[in-house]
């Protein structure tokens, strides 16, 4: 382990160099274990069968089974009755919560010309479940407030902030107007949230046959994509703010839970909202004049895109059910013999919006084999260290319902017990997809290399890195995955199950599925169907056998650790690259803000601009001060150092062949997975308290889409410095303390090897 | 000047110092003769008239015009007739060229379904000359070999050769099959070429939507664009090889010159070529099968886009009348009262598709109008220095026939006599756009800065530098263009009729207009028309003016200036800058090839690849060797001292007072246009020895696209290692003669300043 001293140079060197030192050490930690854990693995594996796959993906699927219908009750009771008939500890913890459904849905063109949407998805001979019209919930956007309103309609493009800037070089204001906004580029709660914080009275959602349709491929029920009928359903909660039911932030909707009143939710929508399908939205589009778009807001229905005001004019009246519905949690428990406290929680949500067979049922049946597959384990006699969780959540679709009440409801024996929480949602043919807490990359790439991807025969993780590299857009960045012994796992943000444990309680995440090469185009739509995902998703279910074995792989190794695999040098070295981003971010912002400020001031947009059109010039920025990164910089030096010298103690224990006691090793161990907890603030994100991780968070105004370092990086996108400034020393302390813990866990190994 | 070399750090300061200095100075120059000379630009003003342009667009655009139809003579002859009017020496020369039109165009889809093109532009109550059916010319391309063949449809995107490999990577092969290419990305003969050297037996061009439709703003009549009808006419012959008549390659097509046979002509089509619109084109696409296109490919008709082949069938045939028509060129003269032999020479074509307004009648009444008022002036008394020439060239769509005919007749002459030519073609509504010779730069930069944008009074180089910084990608960029005294000016491919005289004789260039704010989409057809120009293009005619004021000014100071306003410090900065184009090519194409090798060796395709759809690795590539670009390298350190001391030298004799003898001012003159002349090689480029010019060409497998070092850079884009290192020698040995003169001038400054 000399080596690695004498030659540092410097941080990047030595993480690299620590990767690769570590990476062949980590495989010594298995290698350990290697015998026995890979014969369970072994044994795991022979349990998996994708016939029971196919044959459980279809009796869930066979109908509608939303919260509150009658066959998500069946479902969940079907699962509960898999679990039990395979040894496990389960039941079905039902939780309350306000989950409204459509009562009235009008979308009319009242001029120039009479249109009024068919907001219907046909049923199609080629689609068996396409006819069960009775059972369907009806397209609608979940947790948009009731309204009835007309006015000039304005297509804003995705509705992110962004394109409200564009309006205005054009000078268009949307006060008091209804927009049309397509899907994409942004989580559908922010659409109409953006809308309305601009003025806007009501909000159309449509799915653009450029982003889903036509142009990605043939339509259903020829092909795979999304045909003109088509219409994704959704929550359009403020999602950012707090996931679960919306009635009751912080706490779980158990049965007597307080609710809040409607009127006094903060997350619902400020306008009402409908989504369409492109087969209704062209008449309207159609009739817009105004501007012709600039080319990125372009889509690909046979027009020119215009932005309005009008003349297109339009009535849209929504009201729902404001209802609370049961939502029916299936949790399955294996008691650890030797951590019983420690637990290894596995999860995928069995709701869908209709028939959901690849949203969520194909990842369902596939944590169900693991499930089946471990309970095969126990009953030859196997029993795990740690307890081991496997939840499949209802109510995912609403708002990640299941999971957030579960985990507020037992939140305090989760901080206390949780290891790891390990989530799949959808899953397809095609290449591995992992996003994590940065502290498992490592394990999840070993892992990664012990799974045969069934169409090649390689190892996924190598067919994901041939992948990567060929995708790279540059020999510089190919090189660098060439060149590295691990693939990088993406952060979290939020979108499935992960969100409550990683961000409202600390709890190392990950997040794992397969796809890449099954078709799309029924996101959210009723030919999200058995019949579909058999021609489209993963025929052979091999796929769904592939995510079994990930899943167990990770559960099996994670319960049965000696010393639990997580390396905290890939999260310093990771940290270290997003405190280069959000440096870089200020000084592009810097500079770009400068440029436009010299444009503002020498006339360069009157001088430019075509007189025959509307063209005013963007509106001007205070120049971007320089932050004091240093705490943060320091901090991370401070981890790197921590992370080193774990990593090497735990090396040189390894290699020293001595043993922690029983009590040491469930101190160390306590340490370890606690430390993605000092990751959290009392205080919790800017403006929202319920995040807590000041790593990973759904950005404010992306949605699903992580924002990493959130508290500063956001604030740099909004232009408070102060804040800005305040919340590095917020993270920097974070990160002291996660390396005080690291130090921690690093003391008790010493003392052994003293 | 001391100051100059006391600074002098590297090349890369004393270029920009210089800059600074010689702006300064040249203005300096200007300011000597400013008094008369802008009294003469004054006065010269006061004659423009745009009531006289818009008379003149609606006269000449009034039937249409194209090649050996009556209304091009008849329109020759009233241009020679308004030259005459305004005092001028005019002649029409005549040349007698080769001009297939179409017999026989038959394009029908044979199965699955039965589709007959219509092939026509039909006409509209909002545009009075589109029902001129009778006298216009039907849609076709121009040197398109007979043919009637009938195959299995494949599209192939815009044709050029990356998309083969595409083709080659699904497995799909063009051989005994039709191709339907989509306009765009490359000069349309391109198309057809390529498609024969693999081996296809028909070509379809189409213009899509996306390119040139409804995706850019609504279509004509309603807006601008080009509607569902619309089709693009055009010369589909090899254009790169040579220009002019097809039959007559390097001699000029007189009345008693021999024709090649058209057998024996190289540079036609080897397969039969025909346009459509895109109604046509959409039965077709939409009868495609095979693989979806990669998303680059992606059009904007309502279709999923499939590569086929088939299983559209479709039957091609293409009959021309392969006669010889009369090419009226209008050549007027003024004779220099100074310097008779030296000719500045001012040049637009007159004939168009069909009613040609905007191309090229906008240019051409803009360049009349010069001509009346250089007419004014002489009939006030004023005699240019220099001998001054405009011309209305004839036969400029078929393959810039006129201009290539008359350069061919005059070549001894012109390279004798030749002091610049400076082209126009269409013009707009907008901003000025320039490219040339670097040598002219900041002659182009200086007039630009006294000319008066119509929409915003101030200067149209002051507007264009505002639109440059704002559409600047990055910061860096913006910061480039605000600290440069000078505009770049682009280098000049092909396209119009500044291509014999550049290219093939070696004459200092300028290809000027103004656009960016006219509207577009009809291009070739039948709606380029008086109706169109008038609410899309210029309606006010104030660009024309601003034209005629640019060219105006190009022509008299250049044919007044004492010391010829070349500045050969911009030409060796830019050279400077494609020597670091052509080097990062070579290490880029070295890295790319180096990481395709290694992801080929370790089957990284394979790997990736989805095993139920045919995706085949690219094929491997040789390693690509360091060049020896050194040779170069000291041509221009060697070119950039004897640039930095004839500029310093000039700039002596300037502060000096001291005059240059008659004599001497008129050996120093000769020298300075013929450097251009200097640029040229005997033996021209590989495989094309009619483009003699070692700098700017049109490349080879992109038309109009200039390639600069084109020796040089194709060589390495084909990957002839060892023609890339003759070539290097070859351009290196071209600019060390051009450095040698430049020293001469200097020399005879010197001998005056001793």
């Amino acid at each position: 382990m000399k080596i690695v001293f004498r030659l540092r140079i410097d941080h990047y060197v030595v993480s690299f160099l620590m990767m690769i030192f570590l990476s062949f050490n980590s495989r010594l930690v298995f290698s350990q274990q290697n015998s026995s854990q890979k014969e369970i693995e072994k044994k795991f594996d022979s349990f998996l069968n994708p016939a029971d796959l196919k044959a459980r993906l279809e009796k869930l699927s066979a109908h509608p089974h939303h919260v509150g219908s009658p066959y998500d009750k069946e479902n969940a009771e079907y699962i509960l009755s898999l679990y039990k008939s395979w040894g496990w500890d389960a039941h079905i913890e039902t939780f309350y919560a306000l989950f409204p459904t459509p009562k009235t849905r009008v979308l009319e063109m009242v001029s120039p010309e009479k249109y009024t949407a068919i907001l219907k998805e046909p049923p199609l001979k080629e689609d068996k479940t396409s006819f069960q019209t009775d059972e369907q919930l009806p397209t609608y956007n979940a947790y948009s407030i009731d309204g009835d309103v007309t006015g000039e309609l304005v297509y804003v493009n995705y509705g992110v902030p962004s394109d409200y800037d564009e309006l205005a070089r054009r000078g268009i204001d949307v006060k008091g107007k209804i927009v049309i906004a397509r899907y994409g580029a942004s989580w559908r709660g922010i659409k109409p949230k953006v809308a309305a914080e601009h003025g806007a009275v009501g909000c159309i959602l449509y799915s653009d046959p450029k982003d889903d349709g036509f142009y990605a491929g043939d339509v259903y029920p020829k092909g795979s994509w999304r045909n003109e009928y088509g219409v994704q359903r959704g929550s359009v909660a403020d999602m950012p703010v707090y996931s679960g039911d919306p009635s009751t932030p912080f706490v779980g909707a158990t049965k007597d839970a307080k609710h809040l009143a409607v009127k006094d939710i903060t997350i619902l929508t400020k306008i009402p909202v409908l989504p369409i399908s492109y087969h209704d939205a062209l008449p309207l589009l159609q009739s817009l004049n105004g501007p012709v778009v600039p080319d990125s807001w372009k889509g690909a229905l046979p027009i020119t895109y215009h932005i309005g005001p009008g003349p297109a004019k339009v009535h849209l009246k929504v009201q729902s059910d404001w209802d609370i519905k049961p939502v029916n949690d299936v949790i399955a428990m294996m008691k650890g013999s030797v951590y019983p406290d420690q637990w290894v929680i596995r999860g995928n949500h069995h709701d869908g919006w209709v028939n959901g067979a690849e949203d969520p049922l194909s990842g369902q049946v596939a944590m169900l084999e693991e499930a089946k597959a471990i309970g095969g384990l126990y009953k030859n006699g196997w029993r795990p260290k740690r307890t081991i969780v496997y939840c499949s959540w209802d109510g995912e679709e609403p708002g990640l319902i299941g999971s957030t009440e579960w985990v507020e409801t037992h939140a305090d024996e989760l901080k206390q017990k949780a290891v790891v929480y390990i989530n799949s949602d959808s899953n397809g043919r095609g290449f591995l997809f992992a996003g994590a807490s940065h502290t498992l990359q490592s394990f999840i790439n070993d892992a990664a290399k012990d799974i045969t991807d069934p169409e090649k025969g390689i190892s996924v993780w190598e067919r994901l890195r041939a992948k990567r590299i060929l995708d790279a857009p540059t020999p510089e960045a190919k090189k660098e995955i060439e060149t590295n012994k691990e693939l990088k796992v993406s952060a979290l943000g939020s979108g499935s199950d992960y969100t409550p444990f990683l961000q409202h309680l600390g709890i190392a995440s990950m997040n794992i599925g397969y796809g890449g090469e099954n078709e799309g185009g029924v996101y959210h739509s009723v030919y999200d169907s058995f019949d579909h995902y058999m021609r489209f998703g993963d025929p052979t279910l091999e796929y769904g056998i592939a995510l079994a074995k990930t899943g167990g792989r990770l559960v099996l190794r994670m319960a049965d650790a000696n010393i639990l695999p997580f390396n905290f040098d890939d999260f310093a070295n990771t940290i270290l690259a997003y405190l280069a981003q959000v440096k870089k971010l200020t000084n592009d912002m810097r500079e770009t803000t400068n440029a436009l400020n010299y444009e503002l001031k020498n006339n360069l947009f009157e001088e430019a601009a075509d007189p025959t059109k509307i063209s005013l010039p963007p509106k001007s920025e205070a120049p971007v001060p320089y932050l004091n990164f240093a705490p943060l910089e320091n901090a991370i030096d401070n981890l790197q150092h921590s992370a080193d010298a774990y990593q090497k103690i735990k090396n040189e224990l390894l290699e020293s062949g001595k043993k922690l006691s029983p009590g040491q090793l469930a101190d160390l161990n306590k340490i370890i997975f606690r430390t993605e907890r000092t990751l959290t603030t009392k205080e919790g994100l800017p403006g929202r308290p319920w995040y807590v991780h000041e790593i990973y968070a759904p950005g404010l105004y992306t949605g699903y889409g992580v924002k990493t370092l959130p508290g500063i990086r956001e604030s740099i996108e909004q232009r408070n410095w102060d804040e800005a400034t305040r919340q590095i020393i917020v993270v920097a302390n974070t990160l002291n303390n996660f390396s005080g813990e690291i130090n921690k866990a690093t003391e008790i190994i010493k003392a052994v090897l003293k």
